[in-house]
């Protein structure tokens, strides 16, 4: 398949066009919003197209064209305000999956955040953020794409370990991006995946034995 | 019937209130956060619960009690930032949404902003506040309830005229919070409301007539 990554640029997406480089079954198109992260993309033999998660759906499905299946690991970061929250992580991310309707993309992985479907469960300090994620997810779930909803832990840096931890419901933990990446590429293809979503954290199963125990 | 105005302290929601005194045919609930609020209406005369948007939907739910309708016209406000929009005027109202199918009160009218249904047309300065109107007017659309969603441009404390304009899709203009009140009121038992949203701004055709002519 060829996998178009959404948010390519962020940590979890440079992770993912590696796996997608390395591999022979999937070719990763990495989806950025400025011509110098395009480039730098182009350079390491990565196909790349240039959208804007503010432009309109149109914009955004133009970026899909034979594409098979959508990653959108893309966010506003924790750098930006509540207002790019808003139209990034939530309208950016509803305008992708209408734009994977659009156009005729039916596969589509959302990167979520541990527990982003049970209110009582969000982290105080960041609500906004997972009021936003909340809603993204509760579109993907209404849209009629074949989706999956994955909802990592707290982010780390340290390198992956390829075994986790999957649940529809898990307690708070972390999880290394390198292996959020390894669920994501892993989870294209399984079945057991499909239209749904499970928390992510690390563990002691390997990815593809995790996924199937769901 | 019973109305439940959730944000009766706001402006809109204050001359609803004394729409709903003075009818015949319907009773006021008023429905706010802080004991002082509450204390004012009370005085008044006005039935009132203490609820709070930031609360769980079960919280919403028991101030639903008896209730036959349900008007949400809060809103965080210009004066907190967007982070309060996204808790308030998005989760807060779709938790709204949530408590009034637990309490199985089927009549919900919303107050959104003009042209909430359509991205192109949102006031750039505003955006997230669009954003949040957006995804609450949708997941209203999404449910099971018999909704109206009255999305009002400019709004302005000149007294009503009990004239206005409505359609699908109109041009920016302002309308009287006052005719807006009177709107929302004549739509609580007209029919040709029940499970649409328009525009609304000031004009020349009496309320009821304007309503008719959906």
């Amino acid at each position: 398949m060829k996998i178009l990554v959404i948010g390519a640029n962020g940590q979890i997406g440079k992770h993912l066009i590696n796996l997608l480089q390395e591999s022979t079954d999937h070719t990763g198109v990495a989806m950025v919003r400025k011509e110098e992260q395009a480039e730098t993309f182009r350079q390491k033999g990565v196909e790349t197209v240039l959208a804007d998660l503010e432009g309109t759906v149109d914009e955004i499905a133009a970026a899909m064209k034979g594409i098979d299946g959508i990653v959108f690991s893309a966010g506003s970061g924790g750098k930006t305000g509540p207002d790019k929250t808003l139209l990034i992580d939530l309208d950016g991310a509803v305008k992708s999956i209408e734009a994977a309707e659009k156009a005729g993309v039916d596969r589509f992985i959302m990167v979520s955040a541990i527990q982003a479907h049970n209110r009582e469960n969000w982290n105080d300090v960041i609500k906004p953020y997972f009021v936003a994620k909340h809603y993204a997810d509760r579109m993907l779930e209404a849209s009629n794409l074949n989706y999956t909803i994955v909802r990592p832990g707290g982010l780390v840096n340290e390198p992956g370990t390829g075994k986790v931890t999957v649940a529809e419901n898990l307690e708070r933990g972390f999880i290394p991006r390198e292996d959020v990446a390894k669920v994501i590429y892993a989870s294209l293809n399984e079945e057991n995946t499909f239209k749904r979503g499970f928390d992510l954290i690390d563990g002691t199963t390997p990815v593809s034995e995790a996924l199937k125990s769901l």
